[in-house]
């Protein structure tokens, strides 16, 4: 079978479901998969990881390819892009284990381009693409109220759709094979500079002398507001600069959009600004902190002590 | 009497209400008072602009002093901070013509330094000085809503509370003389790069051929989210460019923000940015657009053309 023979895609009860990666998001999302009654088959690099779900009902396997031999729907949500590439295009991969009409569905945030590279792999083995990261963090992984974006083929998507709203809430098909991840780039791009601000005006209020959360009261709700504002802004008045959303992952994240921009020809200083304030996030051994440990970062700059 | 002894300051039905500046924000707030029934004399360098609030009752006179000679409690809501010095502290301003005992409340977004200034030279003739610069714009100017940030006694700022609870929703007092002015700095420095955020953040999806309009489905209420993404990034869709708030007034107040964050010695690399940014915005004709604007600059800066 090819791509081109569009296959009568159906999820129902028996659909047999795999999942790559039990990491804090994956393992609630694909939580809600067997608590919904599917028949899970679940692989992770470090096994143990695994246990919660495999208590759960799952079947753990020894590789990507053995969960794609006993599925009919995978879903891939692992660290990096090199990762998404080994466990779905490597060896012992997806693809290697996958039978035609089989679809893989990987939700990390990844390369574009690794995702347009991943569909047109997969069409030769007749098996279907899609990338769908999603936005919402731990607890909406948790309460199942994730973005999902997508990109793919529309009768691919459609179909997969039940499996998607057992995870997500707002669920947006964006287009063909990488506009998924292409959508989580804004979201990143919009997250980056955003940071910037509201860690800006934390520091401003601060070094003028005002007491920061009176401050808030004023501008959270009004045009200055923002989910980071109302969020994070809490967070680092408390001194919490636990993870949240890693450093690194957001180094990552913005390191593959500034990529895509440039390959596209596209000057994006507010991204770059960013992206290098977080290298210095880094630099200062705050690599495992949450995104919000970027006020640290630009205290240091300003020759302020903190913790 | 100085600003120690207290005056017993309280604000009833037959308080005299004093207004300098009937500008698009001014008119509604002003307006408010007057449709609560308070007698008010208002004053305008560009005198036609008071005819509506004339028509509903309002008392027109010649210069700032004379509206504070017939008022009890004086608000100035102007463009600029030399506009603030001269309605004020000018040989025709408001302490020229003030009593005693009489408050005048400045609502224009203007310099912290002049803030205190003002309260240094009000407490020389026995007036009482707030600064309390609003957010919200025209639409909370007229409905009410604004948010509120003021700086002053707080005997004063309590005898004056239900005049401003008669134009605002959010009204939080932040501290002494200064204190609203730099907490609207704090507001305008999150605004400024978030600005980049979402511009940028439609930038991307634009050129690497995503439908915008179904980017801001998936992004717009999650950890992305943001007034301006869901306020003005619609606009920017539909080719609106008017103003909302000026591109000048925002060049004015970042001006302000960067001049304040040097006085205490402090390095803001995001909002340095967005005031270059935004000079360029201004450099392309479009000083009198809306914020928005700094997407046009921003397509002409990546060689797009644009209106």
């Amino acid at each position: 079978m090819t791509a081109n023979q569009t296959p009568t895609l159906k999820v129902s009860k028996s659909t047999r479901i795999g999942w790559i990666g039990t990491g804090v998001m994956g393992r609630s999302m694909c939580g809600h998969l067997i608590e919904a009654g599917y028949q899970t088959t679940v692989y992770n690099r470090s096994p143990e990881k695994s246990d919660e779900l495999v208590a759960c009902g799952a079947t753990r396997v020894a590789s990507p390819a053995d969960v794609a031999r006993s599925s009919d729907v995978v879903f891939t949500i692992v660290g990096f892009p090199s990762d998404v590439e080994s466990v779905i295009l490597g060896a012992d991969g997806v693809l290697a284990g996958a039978s035609p009409g089989c679809v893989v569905v990987d939700m990390t945030t990844s390369k574009p381009s690794l995702a347009v590279e991943i569909d047109r792999r997969a069409r030769q083995v007749g098996v279907h693409s899609v990338d769908a990261p999603v936005s919402g963090g731990d607890l909406g992984a948790r309460n199942a109220a994730l973005s999902i974006m997508i990109g793919g083929d529309a009768v691919v998507v459609d179909a997969i759709d039940p499996l998607l709203r057992l995870m997500g809430k707002t669920i947006v098909h964006q287009g063909p094979a990488g506009s998924g991840q292409h959508t989580k780039m804004v979201n990143q791009t919009l997250i980056a500079a955003g940071m910037i601000a509201v860690c800006e005006g934390m520091l401003y209020a601060e070094k003028v002398g005002l007491n920061v959360e009176t401050v808030l009261q004023s501008v959270s709700s009004g045009a200055a507001g923002s989910w980071s504002l109302s969020n994070l802004a809490p967070r680092m008045v408390a001194g919490d600069f636990e993870p949240g959303f890693y450093v690194e992952h957001f180094i990552k994240d913005m390191g593959i959009a500034l990529d895509e921009a440039a390959r596209v020809n596209l000057c994006l200083p507010g991204l770059a600004l960013a992206h290098q304030l977080y290298q210095a996030v880094a630099a200062q051994g705050n690599r495992k902190k949450g995104t919000q440990a970027l006020l640290l970062a630009l205290k240091k700059l300003n020759g302020t002590e903190s913790q």
